[in-house]
């Protein structure tokens, strides 16, 4: 194994950000992913690129497929976390503007772009079922969301969700990421729902989206 | 050959929708690059779920490659031509409602999600860049537009062309496609730039669109 545990010493330098095999794995299967394409890419490619041993991989992944797995959770897993957080009692145009805050922050924040894997063919095989699920129910909670705002069940319900996955085309075409991004995008998930975002609206949203425990990206603070 | 000409009878039953064996052959193309994958897909497939030899197929198309950028181009070219129809003196709020209303129905209208192929890794290739200019075009007059009805250029000017592609999202996650959605778009289209739509920007719109050469998809009648 070449991970290393507790007061064990690495074996080698690591050669890719992340403190442990694991984390230097994802990171160069995300890298070999959204830039090469998944079903070109082998678990030997991969080894190469962490400078470790096929075998070595095969401790911490089983196969290709559980990379990826791993991966995409990720690219969901904080934000459903975050709006576990949400309290009932604010007002639900607070809750979705700090959703879309918060899970655009995190689309823009990570290394590489993953959210482009999410159209590849290959996820709609069964194994990649709990992904799957699992985004889909970040799409039932902002549809909620929206549902408590508009007062309605319209097909205005699900744009805030796609408008924050529009992270994902501007960065697949190499456009420059605006740092308040996060913020128009979650100004914009009330606004295609037909509601305006006072002042108080986005000082309440930003201030959950701060105070979040797992934000792992850098919040701005709010546009001058 | 078994491309028919005028008066030339087809020498075989067409298996795919699509007037001559070269639509045959994007359609079958279209249908593999979406749900198996671009990588995975050979010319030898492509041929085969045509019902043609591989030397056939070669009549109509060098490489794999110029099959997906005839398919991509298809995706943006009759967005361009519409836009290049609106005129300069309709309000910059009718002209990008019209955009977004054609755009969308456009790509609900396709028989393939072809939009999903827009983050393939290969299409960073120079082979591909002509498509690339094209779409980026197509960015760039949505923006302009954007641009003009907020009198400013700032970072939600982009969001008008990112929220009428959310349909290939939609698509891929294998959501219904709400007759009404185009229409829906063309409106959000507006109020992510803090716009309202009254009824006479949607009727004009709505007449700019109907009205076009080359409308490919059909247009519903305006929401009741």
């Amino acid at each position: 194994m070449t991970q290393a545990g507790p007061g064990r010493p690495r074996l080698r330098e690591p050669r890719r950000p992340g403190a442990t095999a694991r984390a230097e794995i994802l990171d160069a299967a995300a890298e070999l992913f959204t830039t090469r394409g998944f079903a070109p890419t082998s678990t030997r490619l991969i080894a190469d690129a962490v400078g470790v041993r096929q075998a070595s991989l095969y401790n911490h992944f089983t196969t290709k497929s559980d990379i990826l797995v791993a991966l995409l959770e990720d690219t969901v897993d904080p934000t459903l976390e975050f709006v576990d957080t949400l309290d009932d009692a604010t007002p639900p145009t607070v809750r979705l503007c700090a959703l879309a805050w918060f899970d655009a922050a995190q689309l823009c924040a990570g290394r590489w772009n993953l959210g482009a894997l999410y159209t590849l063919p290959e996820l709609r095989e069964d194994r990649f079922a709990p992904f799957r699920n699992a985004r889909e129910q970040l799409a039932r909670r902002y549809r909620a969301l929206a549902v408590e705002v508009l007062g309605t069940d319209d097909p205005r319900a699900g744009l805030p969700f796609r408008l924050v996955e529009s992270v994902i085309g501007i960065r697949a075409d190499d456009e420059d990421l605006d740092p308040h991004l996060p913020e128009v995008l979650a100004i914009a998930a009330l606004r295609v729902l037909g509601r305006t975002t006072d002042i108080d609206i986005l000082d309440r949203a930003h201030a959950l989206v701060v105070g979040a425990p797992g934000e792992a990206s850098e919040i701005r603070p709010r546009c001058p």
